[in-house]
């Protein structure tokens, strides 16, 4: 039981992972607890991008794409990152952003069950799912409307809850955020997508928040599509692009209608006719930023030095911490829990609600603590096993504890500057 | 008239271009005619890179999306881009790949038409276009299809001069790349948009090989849409991100289907439902790599030094010096001219064929001639005027005719490797 800080500097001294926090190179002055939205910097990521850009791009030139694997990299990284999510070689692909992504998988899976079940035609998911996710759903679903396949309706819940509600002989395909990016609410897998199968439908995951945050097992669970985020808990850089995966039963069966010469079974004999690569490749559309793509290999370096297991048990650890630091030493100021306390249903953020959550989140960046805000109200604390420790935790208590007892909360000091974050 | 080596000498003392070579960062020993490919690097490109990777990303961490102008990018870069082809501000987004880009104004443009002449169902193109872009168009017409939009076709002609009569009331939209990637021909841009529009249909430029290399007038032509590179004449770094021009007048009117949010009128206000940005903004989709897109700034700099009239004056010297030096120093050898003679008609790239044409390439690329090889026997050499001297072309014809001359040409020596460039 963490009383005192010198509790959480025991913690600490026997973490096993805690050596991996020195391959990272945070700021001084900084609690950095922001990691699932922008990870944060591998030290090896300064000498890496100085070797693309100089030797591989300055002195190999157009040879880089052969001698430099930069062509291969959509493979070979996702080859590194399967292992993180249980998926298999050669079902990974690192490639464009996420919202594309989205919309490559749940194109083919649509096709898959207009061959199917040419009937359903609803698309599942939660009102409260990142935007993006249900932007896409939107935007394809709209295009096929607008060009007269009418009917395509996306079906939103309000709470995870509802999901079994939801599901009839209508639902085409289910399209959920395995850890939810407000609440930090994660799914149970293996079930949601067994209940989805059993009402006939498939089941995308959007794993943005999940990959690098907590044990994933696609083809345990009998996924059918999911994609996901390099950016936020694989440490990959800003904008770091994103990857999808499809298990082999699939590959090779849908087409997706971002059909890029790079998904081309043969890209480089320039044939006027689109030939789908016959495995996952087909999914990889045209030439990727390959300074970009080349610092997620950065991260997933530090990743292969330790397992998810462990990962786990120090996240949940954390996360465990501060919600029980925040609710004993804030008590009192109207803070709400709304991230989940069963840990089982818990990712690898803490969310709580202020009245006043912007201007609070405002002050505690000013004092160096950075977590974010998103509305409505929701102050989101990311842990980074890999790099946050046990002091981190109390000393950003510490800090908005002294927060909250010193400041009025008038929001008019903050609300002015419309700040984006 | 160039005799000999010190006419090119003599030439590069008097180019007033001549200081910017100074700015790239160019391997010893190399005569880089690949800039058509894969641009080559602004030695500022470097500390650009270990900036936003040292400093944005590691010390400033996620408050650089709004402190370093990264959500800005797109547009930022955009407005610079467009001042090189004929654009206005807010016309032009930098922001994901080539063949991404070519969906989403395609889509738009299937929309429009949708809405003023829904009968029109055929896209016309080049047989011989950069594939991908035939790719893109299949993927979504293909998906139309299946889903049961029928009708739509791909209109393919093999010869620009075959336009005229592909063109009738069926045509939505034509689809051309300005200057072909294999021949380096030029198409009339006013005039070819013109014919097209007479026709009722949209126009959709490909300048791929057009931006930084010749000058370009989208606004002026009065075209519709348009895509294009920035790593390639635009020197933006390996796979660098694309860009994509929608003139003012379509704005806000037709939605892409790739709806992501980035192209919500309130990106984070993170609402359910979709409402796109009324101005260009709408064709983005989600997160950008951050540190590739930075690296785009760098060779805009240097273009922003110079002018597309400065630039195009020098290129065609180039070029013309090329094609002659070849034609009268390799007179003999079965090397034959594809690029049109026309300075007119011609782009930045001049190629010839040869039966061993692979095999040449690889030969002038291990003695330090880097052009590029594309099927079918072409042999590809692109001549940026940012860097690109008077004595560079002398010397490759050089080291081309030694080769010719010394050389059997046994195509066993180079096919075995299967190299892919």
């Amino acid at each position: 039981m963490v009383q005192h800080r010198e509790d959480c500097l025991r913690l600490d001294a026997s973490d096993p992972l805690a050596p991996l926090r020195e391959q990272f190179a945070l700021p001084e002055g900084v609690i950095y607890l922001d990691g699932n939205s922008l990870g944060a910097r591998p030290k090896a990521s300064l000498a890496r991008a100085q070797q693309v850009v100089s030797q591989e791009w300055g002195e190999q030139l157009i040879r880089s794409w052969n001698d430099a694997g930069w062509f291969a990299l959509p493979r070979t990284l996702g080859n590194r990152v399967a292992r993180l999510i249980g998926a298999a070689d050669d079902e990974v692909v690192v490639t464009d952003s996420t919202s594309i992504n989205l919309f490559k998988v749940l194109a083919a899976a649509l096709r898959q069950q207009q061959q199917d079940a040419p009937g359903r035609r609803v698309i599942v998911s939660e009102r409260s799912n990142f935007p993006t996710d249900l932007y896409m759903a939107e935007g394809l679903t709209r295009l096929l409307g607008d060009f007269g396949s009418a009917g395509w309706t996306l079906r939103l819940i309000d709470d995870p809850a509802q999901l079994a509600s939801a599901l009839d002989d209508q639902v085409a395909v289910v399209m959920l955020t395995h850890v939810h990016y407000q609440t930090g609410h994660l799914y149970d897998m293996a079930a949601v997508t067994a209940q989805v199968h059993q009402h006939g439908a498939l089941m995308v995951w959007d794993l943005a928040h999940s990959a690098g945050a907590v044990p994933v097992d696609l083809n345990g669970a009998n996924a059918d599509y999911a994609i996901g985020c390099t950016y936020k808990y694989l440490n990959g850089g800003p904008g770091s692009p994103a990857f999808l995966w499809v298990p082999k039963r699939l590959q090779g069966r849908f087409e997706q209608p971002l059909s890029g010469w790079w998904g081309h079974a043969r890209p480089f004999a320039m044939e006027p006719g689109y030939q789908p690569s016959g495995d996952v490749g087909r999914f990889l559309c045209g030439t990727q930023g390959i300074v970009s793509m080349s610092l997620v290999g950065c991260g997933l370096d530090i990743f292969e030095q330790t397992s998810m297991a462990a990962l786990r048990q120090k996240s949940l650890a954390l996360t465990s911490l501060f919600i029980n630091l925040v609710e004993t030493r804030c008590a009192g100021y109207p803070l709400q829990l709304i991230t989940p306390r069963d840990p089982a249903r818990r990712g690898s953020q803490v969310s709580f609600t202020h009245p006043q959550g912007f201007a609070v989140m405002q002050a505690l960046i000013e004092r160096g603590v950075i977590g974010d805000y998103r509305e409505p109200q929701i102050m989101r604390f990311g842990f980074t096993p890999l790099y946050t420790r046990y002091q981190d935790v109390w000393d950003a208590v510490s800090i908005l504890l002294d927060l909250l007892q010193t400041e009025g909360w008038n929001q008019e000091r903050f609300h002015r500057r419309g700040a984006v974050t």
